[in-house]
Parts: structure tokens; sequence; C-alpha cells
């Protein structure tokens, strides 16, 4: 009975840090996005270096991992649940990285005259956020239905960066002056429609926590269903 | 003794998948580089649609690593392997999702004149799939000394990358007849350097399973290490 105390309580503490991983990249997200908005230098280049925090907790996480499924032997949703971290700590650590690479675009970015019409850009950084504060949310209270949520709103997110990637192409084509710009702020759209990728794989795999069912690759099920 | 032959059996096999997903991925990427070369729009269209038999094998192999960990209860180095296998799983996905949009920025390339003299983007092309092979390879026979030759190319991709940007940048500004085909070609080639940074996840992942120690964030370690 201590044991499946014991057990319960790693596994509790597994899931806290994830979520403080997933706080802190959504952190770098925002401030990243902060720091194109308000072109601050001294911001951008703090987001650059600072990945150290993420980095450090994406290791320890790891572990965790690694030693319940060692020393604990998780059966069934525990097993599943430890599996999902592995992947979700995976995803949250590239989401640490784009906010770097943003970072790196939005320094670029900075040196040339903006490019005012661009709506979007801010945009789609409110939604990838909110995509990936949902699906840890969902995480945490293993809901499929938020998770399911998520999925919807990274077509969304698809269709803002087809639609801004056009938008700025234009923009290149009628003033060669906002070549520069303009390729950063197309990179910065795949960089946020990417973290919006991540946190569907997150969302995905709370749906696979909870249903046991695999629910990528949709495109797979449907060619299978109309099997003999 | 017949289980620990079963269980030995069942992991032989899980890398077998796991090499057949590496080679799927492999050719994938080969063929979404040489239809590009080819400008040849048929074979583009096959590749940016026939991402069904990656996603078949992914999910596979993710059931095969759930059902060895959950029915064997492996321990240390095996463990260490499953643990691996399902994140390399992971990345081979990612790769054969980066074919496709090879593909899709490929699609839209060809309706534009080519841009002449640039030689990276096929160089680039064949350094990301030979550290996807030099990894695998590293995968299958645990050799760290292989995995490491893999983090030195990445280095190399990195900046052919970082080169081409210039170039083709430098392109834009002179001629902006030439602004599609240049931001479809600066595209590609953050797709093939992010196949770079899967190949260099799996050596990584080849160092944990040999040496069980994370060199990953090595940056982490050496802050880590002038600790007191």
């Amino acid at each position: 009975m201590q044991d499946v105390r014991h057990f319960s309580g790693e596994l509790d503490e597994l899931k806290a840090r994830l979520l403080d991983m997933g706080a802190l990249a959504e952190q770098r997200v925002v401030s990243a996005m902060r720091a194109l908005q308000d072109r601050d230098a001294q911001q951008i280049s703090e987001i650059v270096h600072g990945d150290r925090d993420v980095n450090v907790l994406h290791l320890e996480i790891d572990d965790r991992c690694f030693k319940l499924l060692a020393l604990q032997q998780p059966m069934a949703v525990d097993l599943r649940t430890i599996m999902a971290a592995v992947k979700i700590n995976g995803d949250l650590e590239r989401v640490g990285d784009l906010a770097v690479n943003i970072a790196e675009a939005a320094a670029r970015y900075i040196r040339h005259s903006p490019i005012k019409p661009v709506v979007d850009v801010p945009r789609m950084g409110e939604l990838a956020q909110a995509m990936l504060h949902d699906a840890l949310s969902a995480f945490v209270a293993l809901d499929p239905m938020a998770a399911r949520q998520v999925l919807i709103q990274d077509d969304l997110l698809d269709e803002l960066n087809d639609r801004l990637f056009r938008e700025l192409l234009r923009h290149m084509l009628n003033d060669p002056r906002t070549i520069e710009a303009g390729i950063d702020l197309i990179l910065i759209a795949r960089h946020l429609e990417r973290i919006g990728d991540h946190a569907t794989n997150i969302a995905e795999d709370v749906i696979f926590i909870v249903d046991a069912k695999d629910i990528r690759h949709r495109a797979v099920d449907a060619v299978d269903s109309t099997r003999p």
C-alpha cells in the first residue's frame, strides 16, 4: 500500500514538473513575441541565450520517466502516462528551441523597417500559446474533450500561416525593400505553426492516455476502416 | 530462459522495424530532393500524398514499444533501448513529415524560373541524408563513436544553411523576380537543417543507450561541472 501511494506521489510529481516545463516554454514564446512587437533587442538577446532552464528541466523529466519505468514497472494508464510524458517532454523542449528560433529571426527583423499591415503574426502567437496552454491543461485534467479542441485550433493556425505567407509575398513583390523583413516574418510564422504542431502532439498524447486509443494519423485509420 | 530469448527476439524485431522506418523516411527525403532537382511535378505530388506507410509504421512501432514495456518490464540497457526507440520513432515520423514539407515547397518552386548558382541545396540534402543514415547505423551497431560523428556533421549542415540563406537573400535583393523561388529554397534548406537535427537527436539517443549518459544540452553539463 505504501508502495502504491509512493508511486502515485511520484507520478503526480512528474506531472507537476511537466507543467513547470510547459509554463516555462510558454513563457519563452510569449516573451519572444513581445520582444518582437516591442523591437526590444535586449529582451530578444535574453531569449536567444536563456534556454538553460528548459534544458535542465528536460533532462530531469526524462530521468524521472526512466526511473519510474525501471523501479515501478507501471501498467495500463500509468504506463501510458509515463510514455506520453517522455514524448510531451520532447515536444516542450522543441517549443523552447522554437522560442529561440523566433528570437533569432526577430533579432534580424528589427534591423529593418517594420512591415505595417501584418496583424496575423501576433494573432498566430496568441493562438499557438493558447493551444499549448490548453493542451497542457487537458493533460493535467486528463480531459480528452479539451484535447480535441486543440486539434481544431490547429487548423485555424495553419490557415493563418498560409494567409500570412501570401500577404507577405505580395508585400515583397510590390516593394523589394521589405524582402529581408518579410522573410523573417515568414520564418517566425512557421515557427509558431510548429509550436501549434507540438501542442497538437501533446493533445493527441492526452487522448492516447485516456482512451488507450491512438488517434494520430487519422487518415491511416480512415483507410484501414474501409478494409474488408 | 525461453522468456529471455523471446524478449531478445522482440527487441531485435523492434530494431528491425525502426530500421525499416528509417529507410522509408530517408527514401522519401531522397525522392523529394530528386523531384526538386528534376522539377518533376508528378513525383513531387506523390511525396506530398504518400506518407501513409510512414504513419502506419510509426503507430506499429509505438505499439511494440508499449507492449514490450508492459509485458516484459525490461531493465537497464533494454529499458534504455526501448525508451530511445519511442523517441527515435518520433524523430523518424517528423523526418517523413519534413519530406512532405520539402515537396510542398518544391511544388511552388518549380512554378518559377530556377535560381542557378545555388549548389548548396543538393549538398545539404546529401548531408542530411548521410547523417540520418549514419545515425541509424550507429543505433543498430550501438556504436557511440559513429554517433558522435553525426553530431560533428550537424555543425557543417548549420553552416551550409546560414551561407545559403545569405546567398539567396543577395539574389532576391539583386533581382526581385527571384523572390518567390528564393523563399521556397530558404524553406527547403530549413527543412533539411531540421532533418539534420532529428539525426542528431537519434545519435544522442544512441550515446544514451550505450553510455547510460545523457549528452544532450552539453552546455548545461558544462555549467554544472564547474559547480563546487
